[in-house]
């Protein structure tokens, strides 16, 4: 079951990959080219990651757990074109984007040196890694949010609903991580890697096709914007 | 013979570093600085590459195969280099040039995978590169140049030969390769090195003067070009 | 002893990271908001490692030194955040900024190359990241600084004493690194970490302080001239 699952997640990606790359080629505008290249990369990259662990590479026993440790080299690269999806959606300040990278990347290292480390110090890492994971989420729905309705003021529903998909999917890895063999080991390696496949899929194709959406709804409220400033009831 | 083509490679490295390091310190304006200092980094890293392959460094009997895996780290540093010279003359747009650098990071790090992969899953990780090569030289023949030439009509000819450069040079290293103990093994480790050597000299010490050149061109053509602006021939 | 130095420095970078993170969160505008999110990760940086060294990671005994080869992981990314530090602050040019983050780069990476590599070659290495060092600090009080003071020529002071600071404590880690078990084996193991621990508190906590007093009497000196405009003796 799980050389199925990571079957399941090469061709997903894959197909994302194709969805994205044409959608690039042949976006009508820089915006669109710019948002749809980010969501290419992210699932290229996942494309890449499940190839070489469906042909049973990146794994190793560390400390008695089978570990896919090459997870964490890809989600070091894919987890920040992510943020900067919704950095562009929101025009955010250099302030805002360094930050939510910076507590990213602090997540994912740590993270790494939780799946690689005897207990009870991968603990320890486990705990500043959701340290990071707290921090990226309160600047996202506090400084991120208020910047980007700010600049948005007419499209407070579209970060919303954004923000939540982003936070509700990303809160569900650790929770995996502390289940599964590297935690309390109480999922299975098959439950493990179905669990992690699903939640690639939907954080990096589904979350890409939301994003393209929102960024739809963001040009539909500043046309309508912009019209209305020519309607009577503007004057 | 290994030994010998990597001290040339190391001096000629070291030489290039130097010509262009002064020519960074004497720029004449910040344009011309930029450019210099990408071709001195690029010659620089790869004199630290054959400085330690000299030296018996970065290198491992991976699956039979003398493999030196240390090229791979360095051409991660310095190929985005080489493709910002490109960016930097083309004054290509942010989806370019995103595309670019990871089409490129793609390939290095596929093509890592495949010289430290066991037979036959080197081989997929080669086609998986080959298609990020691709990708890259349909991005630089195709959206690359239509934009360089849009924003510098008189200069197509500039252009076309700086890609063919570009193009034929780095279709030369998949070849070296799958012909090398990597690949069909029809290559010997001193010929597989002449030949990373001599391509890794030709690319980076050989394509930073035809970039300058290009600079001096483009230069010329805007100044001939505003300079006409006055002529009565152009009132 | 070595242990208690290594706490010491868990728990020094901690407060300065919490300093400089509520520091941010409470910042006055855009441009202290960066300086202190910078100094906020370098600090950040430096208490995982800490972290990881007090648990007994990132350690191995290579060629009979037992090395904390963790360290140059660390440094790779918490550097480039201090040479930013000092380009925010001079309004440095894409060139200046690139080549100084450029040298720094490599005389890490060279330094990492030394640290690993068996006697003699460490030694090739150790002279090859000095040199960098030493185009760095060139970099530094020449064009750096020339710069800086022709964009704040009212605030020599202000950089003379940033670039002096930077400089020294620098310095004097290359002077470690030949003292202890890397080099000419003087300092013991607990000597080296005491040594380290106290130059990195100093060079990020206490350059972090440094650098929040500079922007302060940056703008205390614009302020000082803008008014300056107003007042009779300026007309």
């Amino acid at each position: 079951m799980v050389q199925t699952w990571l079957w399941i997640g090469v061709f997903s990606m894959m197909i994302g990959s194709l969805i994205f790359g044409f959608g690039a080629a042949n976006a009508r505008n820089e915006r669109w080219k710019i948002l749809y290249i980010l969501n290419f990369f992210i699932c290229l990259i996942a494309c890449g990651l499940y190839l070489a662990m469906a042909m049973g590479q990146g794994k190793n026993i560390i400390y008695g757990r089978p570990t896919f440790w090459i997870r964490y080299v890809t989600w070091f690269m894919s987890t920040p074109l992510l943020l900067l999806d919704l950095a562009f959606l929101g025009r955010s300040s250099v302030a805002v984007t360094g930050s939510l990278l910076g507590a990213n990347a602090y997540m994912i290292l740590s993270g790494f040196a939780a799946t690689i480390s005897p207990k009870p110090i991968n603990h320890v890492w486990y705990c500043v890694s959701c340290g990071a994971f707290l921090a990226a989420i309160y600047l996202l729905i506090r400084p991120y949010r208020i910047e980007a309705e700010q600049k948005h003021p007419r499209s407070k529903k579209v970060f919303r609903k954004l923000l939540t998909f982003h936070v509700v999917i990303w809160t569900l890895y650790p929770i995996v991580w502390i289940l599964a063999s590297t935690g309390f080991n109480i999922l299975s390696q098959s439950q493990e890697t179905a669990g992690y496949t699903i939640l690639d899929i939907v954080s990096k194709v589904g979350f890409g096709f939301l994003s393209l959406n929102s960024l739809y709804q963001l040009e539909q409220i500043a046309e309508t914007q912009s019209t209305k400033d020519f309607e009577p009831s503007a004057i």
